[in-house]
């Protein structure tokens, strides 16, 4: 396998069937391409309860600092309708100028790329004045509870420290170089609960139809908008997931009823402040429905999931600016600086060092039939080396 | 055993665990006590597709005009929670003045009751001149589909007919002679599904949440109220029981929800006008939706079901005062005349002859320790055998 070549370094991991939790013997091949490159292989499986082992991978090359690091998963999904896709999802066929396979833009064509670039500029100019670091998970696209968060805190017990990280998410929504992402929103979940009293519908003056008040509450949820946004951040945005109440008795007034919602927040807010806005809501709303005529204010519960996420935002400009340049250069493109979108395993290595995300196209992550463009694996593997480069220049010239 | 002594025409049928759809013996019961008094019995079994097959009882006392029917169910809900019952639920027992046991109002009482106040009124002034028929279902808690609806078709094939019904359910709600039933507000459910676009909470402008849109709908249901009620029925009320979505993933926009309403109207509408109604609040509400910034109109089917039920409004006056003067004169006290409450088999009935309804105390119905005072059961059997008695004077006078 020549590693400076995506397509071989990607075939290789695409051929590994890590449908997640399983290593698959992807983590296995990967360890063997650094190892080639001179990099120590850190194997480490962790546990948890009701959630399967996973294996991961921290992989370092060098030993002073500055210390950039790469970070990923090679777990994919399942493939979905095998039978639906056109070449086999573990095949890594090429037609018509694209590689097929699960994982190929999610994220195995990213971590490929990252190790074509770095063997490229190994052979050009020899491992670069300072230490490269790869993290990678078998637990991004599972529960998340045996993976990345596991394995910083491993390291960093172990005396590893860095000074910027690149996650290789598929990052570009259309053509490569249209967006690196610099921070995410918050996410906080939570659950209403709404009482009334059970009853026959013939007869609601003996009951208290808890969906009336549903309706009431979820408005003032919905409306009006939590924020308007920033220039850092689009606005922060509420959706009800699910309402359910579970009565199958036409005739019956429900006792109860719940809704799920999810909020995705900007840096206007913190999961406490959001959900002292939004207990300030349900209150007035709940007060307000006990003062129309013959009704009482609307008796509900609401709780907050524990596992929130807040926003952050990269303020690194050296980091930004080493890898918009080299997007740029190139694509000959300016890649927008964003914060849209999920969460990512960005969310705990910020806790570390300042973290950006840039990889592929996203468009069929996920997906039947996932493939990625060969152009676009030569151009992201260009960017990488320039950014490689330019990142321990621009590090070299601040500490002298 | 006493025809004459409710308390022991009550407990004989109480005894029988009717519980519905089984017949328990309480049809052959009753048909013993009316062949004493004279009736004919027609034991009659109907049957349909997945729902059980159900016996029914059709007797008649006489053979000429005018034509009396009492109408009424022997079956009974189950007992609930049995261990919770301070007395066996069919062991009749007499505690404190009241007589336990399930059915013991709802509505073996009302029966043994007609059945005591005929025994009565034969014994004192022989049989009235003219016909009594007691038509009784074994369907009435069940299915209601092989029941009243049925057996008065039967019997009308074979040559019956009516001038005038008493259904003898449960109609006072606190105390005897509250409360006569002359009609009753139909009923209309239906199904509301709002169709979205499912997507990730992350990218909402990729998804379009249906909840968004159900809360919308729901409110134009709601609000404002359908009408305000008249001299002869109350407001038209509708109640949305359930709403659905089984979105179990806190990160994920649902594709659709589903909300399941009923309406009890009065006699201002009819199902057709009243769905029409429903309709073009829905249209109104969802093209509403469609004018605010970055949305579309809300996207949804609304459903009503086949099965539903007119209002109607009993208007013979002769059958109203006749019952009225009874219970007065009885009780001393002055009966509402009434529209309110659940459907019952009046429904049925009322598209062969004018019909009412009058019986015990409902407070236990349907409840553990279901239970009657014999004090109650000695007023009903007063209040039938007066009204019986000038029930047959005013068609007597009215023919002369
Ligand atoms: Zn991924
Ligand atoms: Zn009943």
């Amino acid at each position: 396998m020549k590693l400076t070549d995506p397509t071989q370094t990607l075939a290789a991991l695409i051929r590994c069937p890590s449908v997640t939790p399983e290593e698959g013997g992807a983590l296995t091949t990967l360890a063997e391409m650094l190892d080639r490159l001179g990099f120590r292989n850190d194997r480490v499986t962790f546990s948890d309860e009701a959630t399967p082992d996973v294996e991961n991978l921290y992989s370092r090359l060098g030993s002073g600092g500055p210390h950039l690091m790469f970070a990923g998963h090679t777990d994919v999904v399942p493939v979905g309708d095998e039978a639906a896709w056109t070449q086999g999802p573990f095949g890594a066929e090429i037609v018509d100028g694209e590689m097929y396979g699960r994982g190929a833009v999610d994220m195995k064509g990213g971590i490929a790329c990252f190790v074509s670039a770095l063997a490229r500029l190994i052979e050009r100019k020899g491992a670069p004045e300072g230490s490269v670091s790869l993290l990678i998970t078998g637990d991004e696209e599972g529960p998340s509870i045996n993976g990345t968060e596991k394995l910083l805190a491993h390291a960093k017990a172990k005396g590893e420290s860095w000074d910027a990280a690149v996650v290789g998410e598929p990052t570009n929504p259309a053509e490569m170089g249209d967006m690196i992402k610099i921070g995410r929103r918050g996410s906080l979940s939570g659950t209403l609960r709404v009482d009334g009293v059970q009853g026959h519908v013939a007869y609601p003056h003996l009951a208290d139809n808890p969906l009336r008040g549903l309706v009431m509450l979820a408005d003032a949820l919905l409306d009006p908008p939590l924020d308007a946004g920033n220039e850092r951040f689009p606005p922060s945005n509420l959706e009800i997931t699910s309402i359910d109440t579970g009565n199958t008795a036409t005739n019956v007034i429900p006792a109860r009823t719940t809704a799920r919602f999810n909020i995705r927040f900007n840096d206007m807010w913190s999961a406490e402040t959001l959900a002292d806005e939004l207990r300030a809501r349900l209150e007035r709303a709940a007060r307000q429905a006990g003062l129309r005529p013959g009704r009482d204010p609307v008796r509900y519960t609401v709780e907050f999931d524990q596992r929130s996420s807040p926003s952050f935002l990269t303020r690194d400009d050296a980091l930004i600016d080493a890898l918009s340049e080299a997007v740029r250069e190139a694509t000959g493109r300016t890649p927008a600086l964003s914060t849209t979108g999920g969460t990512s395993d960005a969310r705990f290595i910020k806790d570390y060092c300042p973290v950006v995300e840039f990889g592929l196209v996203g468009k069929t992550m996920h997906m039947v039939d996932e493939r990625v463009a060969l152009s676009d694996l030569e151009s992201l593997t260009g960017i990488y080396e320039l950014f490689i480069e330019r990142w321990f220049e621009r590090q070299r010239s601040r500490a002298g």
